[in-house]
């Protein structure tokens, strides 16, 4: 048994945080180890929340509110980031942290950034180990954070229960500034920053987004209102509460109809798929397979064999190789 | 030795049109006639030539009046469709060959449209094969033909020595409807309709364009005054012969310098990647694998396994099925 199953299931944080570097590490044998430990965790279930919102709508604030007063109920929160963008400058451990400086002193919390160096791919596959990690840890809601980059929006709403986007304050003309795709995958939209002088601006936002979420076809998988838009105010906390009772309410009736492990089983399946596609288009990475693409790769751009041709032939090399 | 062979090579349009049948068949007997085929076709050389244009903007009677001036000048024009949106109705067989109705019956044209019942990246491949069928049968242009749907411009972009975008006469703000992604794979930009009331608008379009084309980087590939954007008329024929003499000149300057070879020589690598990583995943479709990733697929979706170790089993499984 792995020396850090033990500390994980009581909830060692210290722990956690080691097993989260050992799925993030690429290294086989760390591989190895990863992928025993993560067959050893107890099945325990958070409820894993998916948390979008772009740079200045007051997300960071949001969390540390939003984590702080659910800690406050008794209940202990992780939040993952997921931020494809902040890899390339070789992650945001610091960033994370003073960014939420409260929560991260708070021994019901656990804050984990977006691991550096890593492709969207391999941080969708690390999160989603991390988020089973967190699970098995104890924790009863996990966050996953992220920017709207791309396409990370899609990878977290693939990998939560619940997706929620944070908004800010803005004119009519700003929602088209929302992708519909990203709209038709949210079940909660919290306008932020409703207090003070935005607080007008705030509701007429929230009456926007809400006529154009009644627009969108409703889900047979949600209750009457859902998905919904509601205001919220991460500094004065404003809204908070009744945010957390909408994601509960919306929860427990997905529960309650089989939506919510129907949910996890197809999101099992997706990334079951997702991994093997990865794994099999992994095998022209490995040092053999290199040198004979290289060779044919160089053949066909001489034109001295057809793309198909040779594709073929490497196809056929590749199935030799593993006798 | 193919039947098919001798004919082809003579130029026969017959020939021509079963060979390419032969391609488009997944009948395994077929494909692997089909490469044998492909294998033995001589080296002759078409300019390649992809047209995108949206509904509307009079792509037919341009490719008719086109490739009829073209025809009168001695060469042997084929015109290739590859419009993803038509292959789920069934493909467009009459269709294309009404719209280009006096194309069709000229002895040195030859039009075939998109293959039915395929997705994008069987069209793909059996597009660029046709254009080898095409050249083997002594075709000088080969024009490949798209809609602005999707990712079918990149596509047909990534097997076409030049490529040409077809617009119609339009006010400023329309400009920003052609995305910059297709503006910058652009070599020459046609507005059409340049003739009668719609002259003066059709010149200021051009006007527009070109400055929208001074902003994007230019490509060193390129002599200067390329990407250029032209007015012509396929109604009245008006810049038709001009538009012909622009594509000569860039691709005689890209030959001299080495950019037609360099660039076919690099799509030639591309599509032979693309058709390897579509050979590996299509292990997946194999009868038995698909028996294989159903069960792991339901114990995925059961809990019963993690989305990775079912992952790893799989592959292994692969490996050995081989042996």
């Amino acid at each position: 048994m792995d020396e850090l199953l033990e500390p994980l299931i009581r909830g060692d944080r210290r722990a956690l945080s080691r097993a989260i570097t050992l799925i993030e590490s690429t290294r086989p044998d760390h591989r190895e180890r990863a992928i025993a430990l993560l067959s050893a965790l107890p099945d325990r279930q958070a409820l894993r929340i998916g948390l979008s919102g772009t740079p200045g709508v007051g997300k960071s604030t949001f969390i540390e509110a939003f984590g702080t007063m659910l800690t406050e109920r008794g209940l202990r929160v992780a939040v993952l980031a997921v931020d494809p963008s902040s890899t390339r400058s070789g992650g945001s451990i610091l960033g994370d942290k003073t960014r939420m400086e409260t929560l991260s002193r708070n021994p019901a919390a656990f804050i984990r950034p977006t691991p550096s160096n890593a492709q969207l791919g391999g941080v969708a596959r690390r999160t989603r180990e991390a988020i089973r990690l967190c699970e098995a840890a104890g924790f009863d809601v996990v966050l996953i954070e992220t920017v709207g980059v791309g396409q990370s929006e899609t990878l977290v709403a693939e990998m939560s229960d619940l997706f929620v986007l944070l908004l800010a304050p803005a004119g009519g003309d700003e929602l088209q500034g929302v992708k519909r795709g990203i709209m038709e995958m949210a079940d909660l939209i919290l306008v932020n920053k409703a207090d003070g002088v935005l607080l007008p601006t705030a509701r007429r936002t929230v009456a926007d987004y809400a006529g154009a979420l009644r627009l969108l076809r409703k889900r047979p998988q949600d209750p009457d209102g859902f998905p919904k838009a509601v205001a919220v105010s991460a500094a004065t906390g404003h809204g908070l509460e009744s945010a957390w009772d909408d994601m509960t309410t919306l929860t427990d009736w997905r529960r309650e109809h089989g939506h919510f492990d129907g949910n996890r089983a197809a999101q099992a399946r997706h990334w079951f798929m997702a991994e093997l596609r990865a794994g099999l288009l992994a095998r022209l990475d490995e040092a053999d397979a290199k040198a004979r693409l290289g060779r044919l790769g160089d053949a066909v751009a001489a034109g001295e064999m057809a793309p198909g041709e040779a594709a073929s032939r490497m196809l056929e090399d590749l199935s030799r190789r593993v006798d």
